[in-house]
């Protein structure tokens, strides 16, 4: 099942710019896992903002919401989903769950 | 360059069902089109309604006008859509355009 | 997996009574089916409105929209759904789907 | 009489981890003392945030409100609530209050 | 229980003015029975519009929702309701119900 | 003149429990003032939250603002009102002014 | 006391240019007529729309609701209204009501 | 002055593709007399939508009004604009007004 | 050329009550400076909160930026502002600007 | 590819005057930079804020990501853009990119 994610990150007034270059750099780990996994499908940047839009592959909600809660920068996210449906007519239905 | 576009359908009351079924169809025979030209690269339905979510490469926002205002049900369509910036971590960008 | 579903339900203006008490019987002996075959597991009325709140089971999202297109009353309904994910000190998550 | 409850937890900035865990934990407790009671019927996580939905029975407003301040984390959470009316079609209407 | 209930309504385009003096002479009337009954408590005009505010006595939302959807000019009402807890410092808590 | 008034109160993060508990005994105090004034006519709790719903009485908008800016939670208050027409079937129309 | 009155007018489809323009002539004089007796004192012209902003003086709610539900286009007219409170500063407070 | 001017379009149900068609012309040779005159200084159409986003000179909130109420298709359109301050930066600030 | 405008103010937690008394002296006098050259036409508090509406007169939105910046306590302003147009039965049209 | 974009921008808490003067003379310096390049066509502020709206042309979104996260106040912004088509009766469309 595929959902459309959306993630605004914002950056705690008290962190400095090394704990955040960290976390940036674990994140980028991360996702190069969740792609590996066949989870994490497709991701964009928002244009002007520190957030980004996602398409993402999980057996259903509860799947998701572990995935999203295991991000690196999950504590500075806020995060919004909408699940899809199949379309008949969609050229590029992934398989990998 | 990709988009996000999010399209609502509805159908005028005065629509007959023959007319609502030969311009469903003429919609799919195009989106067939769309997807060979590697214009539309990704399509759900938005569960629970006649809407759905699509991935889209266009030049540019006029060039996605072009393609959007030459669908068959465009008349019966409230279309909003969001411009996607390339994020360095994306397995699976597109270069069709 | 489970959803929780709000539908709104307008009457068309040229709707006669007749039509509108036989598609409401149908509406309910439809329920009566969801509900034997474990997808409907709650259903409320919004106060004060032709309206209802309620939690489905479905395999996915995609189950979810045929479950629903499938309604009786689809075509005057306004549907909005959210995922729901399993909660630890959930007492009553449903096995059925 | 029963209630859709909503509830986003927001952990404040200077709340260390000891102090989360306990209140998760306090938190839990009292999730068991209210389904035992009858009050909490239903419990899901909102996918990808720090939030549940739920459904409660109450004898009223003024009970259920009781029911909410006493939550081991309330000074953190943001509660919209909703009443429920029964449903002539709900398989599994509550008794318990 | 008590119940803040707002009304927004609105007269059918083809409604003709002797129907709509009809209803509103019911609706008085009708207003005349809950207040008798003890179930409409306050009722004000909203400025400017034709809406309605107005505070309800009722066993539970059950029970508010037949009330309300049993009032004359019900078809033609938008409305919206808030339940209501008991504050300790209310000068005017009502028992009728 | 009625008003109707919706009042949210949120505690500084620096205010310590004494502090918190004299103003909500002042608060109540000042209250009783107000409803033997004949200005506060009914006080609900907002179920789930610090928050309040009350009917007020006051000369005009003027005078209602200074007997809400002499609260002595005032500070803490997110006010927003709404001034009421008196409705020719309500019951309980108040004269106190 | 005086009010903020934003009034947004809707030519209804079947009205006619004759029914519109002898409407407006009303409207026109029936604002001279509520100017003469002071209680309509500023009205402006909304840019780009056929609505408007206006300041009013009334003895209360409930005078304001009667002036308004007798504009000659009240029943194309949808109202939001916000009382005012005297501020100490203010250069041109009206004396008229 | 400047200001940044929004317009959706909407074509009545009722009108036929000839007179949509000459309107839409006389729009083009409208807007081109507007542009000669210094007062439309720039247009781009919304990506996906019969509506626009316009860059206008006028001398005040009046002439805009005036200059809009004028438009061809102006009894179709909802309009909503903003007007703009000179920022010290700007490379292309307009004289013609 | 008028304009609606409405401020909310919001005290920075860390401003003692000595520097607000300051800049609330400071913004009268800076009101009665701005009443005298025609700029502030009319001053209301909104009802329950710091907050204001006026009416203001100045050459464009350049200039009335250039008023409202200079406001002592404009920093600690939120500040939206509406341009009105001349409406022919309006009785009030100020000259000054 | 032009976008129009908005820019709010709020200066932290524990900004001083000096830091926020260096910030502001350094975005004054990128924008001239950004106009000579072609980038940044018009640039207006909002009345009676800190925050402007204005026209840049780019390649596409990721471009214009690239050029606003170079702002030197990007870390106090909160951007939101908006893709613009080409109209055919624009009469200031540019080349420049």
């Amino acid at each position: 099942m595929e959902f459309l994610v959306r993630i605004e990150i914002a950056r705690p007034a008290d962190a400095d710019g090394a704990t955040v270059q960290a976390l940036i750099a674990r994140e980028a780990a991360h996702a190069a896992t969740l792609i590996a996994a066949g989870h994490l499908l497709r991701l964009w940047r928002v244009v002007g903002r520190w957030a980004n839009i996602s398409i993402w592959s999980a057996r259903d909600g509860t799947h998701l919401h572990e995935l999203l809660t295991a991000l690196p920068l999950y504590d500075w996210m806020r995060i919004t989903i909408e699940p899809l449906a199949v379309h008949p007519s969609d050229p590029g239905a992934s398989d990998a769950t």
